[in-house]
């Protein structure tokens, strides 16, 4: 069955859903989005990414397409008519539809606001289970990753690179240092059980998962440093982990060919997972 | 009257002109664009975008949507059904539609082929000859600007910021030089006419006109020194210019609240506009 998707006011079939080839989305990757995690049927952490969407529309002037409570009502609509129970909402905006010019257009321009669904595994992810390789590959992005735009083509060149190589997904490097993953946060547990993962700035995603298990973490007393780190220092992890709204806590086993443990994910990330998934169920809406 | 637009095997009234939402143009900013200046009713050095088309879409690993003919004869066609004596034709190539994943979809994905007109114009350009004002703006792009891909945010955002501070267009500046404008390619000729511009790399658009106004440029007799250069330095300069397939050459009359010479363009500016009309004329097609 096809899904239901929503275009600009109207829910129609996916092969349907089309947006004008002058939609700045389309033309200058002129749109941000969010994925909120579909588990037991409902979303995961919804508020947080919808403070983050604002976040991001207010970062690059961009007029919502409508009220914050109007995209729940929709994302709630979605939700009835694609009843799936694991997956996730993709939830895209962009400045609308005009002529083409670097130049915004006029504040009139109504921005337009796309969603649909994707159903797959969440809770009992087979690379969750079997732990993900990494390979490491340059950070050629752009210096605003902190705005959670559409322009991914540098991310997904990246992730195809690790895949080439025989990787599951890259750590991008950039001055030497680990930023995070293609679609993900990027962390270490060293050897003495210190949890690193870098501090929040322009360089990275402010990951919503990134903040929930920070502070589980906290609550479980593990010591957090919030630094950069190297990829010669995570190779020499005891563990490691990447966090997403998708993904939740996924273990990485090797890194740049380095098995780290004894190549499955390690206890501490098995725990974060765990204590994540409770926290999620306790977050639905 | 309404354009005629070009989607994907249609010729379409511009209102219908619509794409999938699951374009990974659309999703992934995973496109590369290319726009042939329309002089007389025909293009300027076409062939050399179908060129460089070809080399971004190399770069990408993005499979063509059909045979660079086959992409000139649509031209043509699009040519005749939107007849206008100067403006630009707009083309863009995407990796095609697939459901949302940041690994690119099988090769038997069909790649998106979109095109359209835009009137303006050309020659008789009211900014080449009042002469551009420029800001400088930090250049905070992606590191692979040699591959025209429709990442323009940034681009976009650049020009925005220096509109917003009086200015026609920006300058993009990284550590402490500047690379180029944000759809342009930027030039000083120093006290001691040596025209500088930026030597090519992955840093820079490696623009068409840009390669064009060098070569008439020598045989001009002008000195020229392919070298970085600084902020400072630009302010410094006799006269100052931009080049790109839209604008030919237009100068740059006033950087950073700096007057160069007299505030209207440069006599050498001029002859080198004067001498690229010329050439553009001799390469329609």
């Amino acid at each position: 069955m096809s899904r239901v998707v929503y275009v600009n006011g109207e829910f129609l079939p996916e092969e349907e859903a089309k947006i004008s080839i002058f939609d700045r989305g389309f033309l200058f990757a002129d749109g941000v989005y969010e994925v909120s995690t579909i588990l037991d049927g409902k979303m995961v952490d919804n508020p947080a990414h919808l403070e983050r969407l604002g976040r991001s529309m207010y970062e690059l002037g961009m007029t919502p397409p409508c009220s914050m409570e109007e995209i729940e009502v929709i994302q709630q609509e979605m939700l009835k008519r694609n009843p799936i129970q694991e997956g996730g909402l993709y939830l895209q905006v962009t400045r609308g539809a005009a002529d083409r010019d670097f130049v915004y257009p006029d504040e009139s321009t109504r921005s337009s606001l796309i969603m649909f669904t994707q159903e797959k595994p969440v809770v009992e992810s087979a690379l969750a289970k079997r732990g993900m390789r990494i390979s490491f590959q340059p950070d050629i992005r752009w210096q605003r990753r902190d705005i959670k735009t559409v322009g991914l083509l540098p991310a997904s060149m990246a992730k195809v690179a690790a895949q080439g190589e025989g990787a599951d997904d890259a750590w991008m490097v950039e001055d030497g240092k680990v930023t995070e993953g293609t679609s993900n946060n990027a962390y270490i547990i060293t050897q003495d059980d210190v949890l690193v993962t870098k501090a929040r700035s322009n360089k990275i995603l402010h990951g919503i998962t990134r903040k929930a298990v920070l502070a589980l973490a906290k609550e479980e007393g593990l010591t957090i440093e919030e630094r950069d780190f190297t990829p010669e220092e995570a190779k020499l992890a005891k563990e490691a982990f990447v966090t997403s709204a998708s993904t939740f806590v996924t273990g990485v086993v090797n890194i740049d060919g380095q098995q780290l443990g004894n190549g499955t994910p390690g206890p501490m990330t098995i725990r974060l997972r765990e204590i994540y998934i409770d926290f999620a169920r306790q977050n639905l809406s």
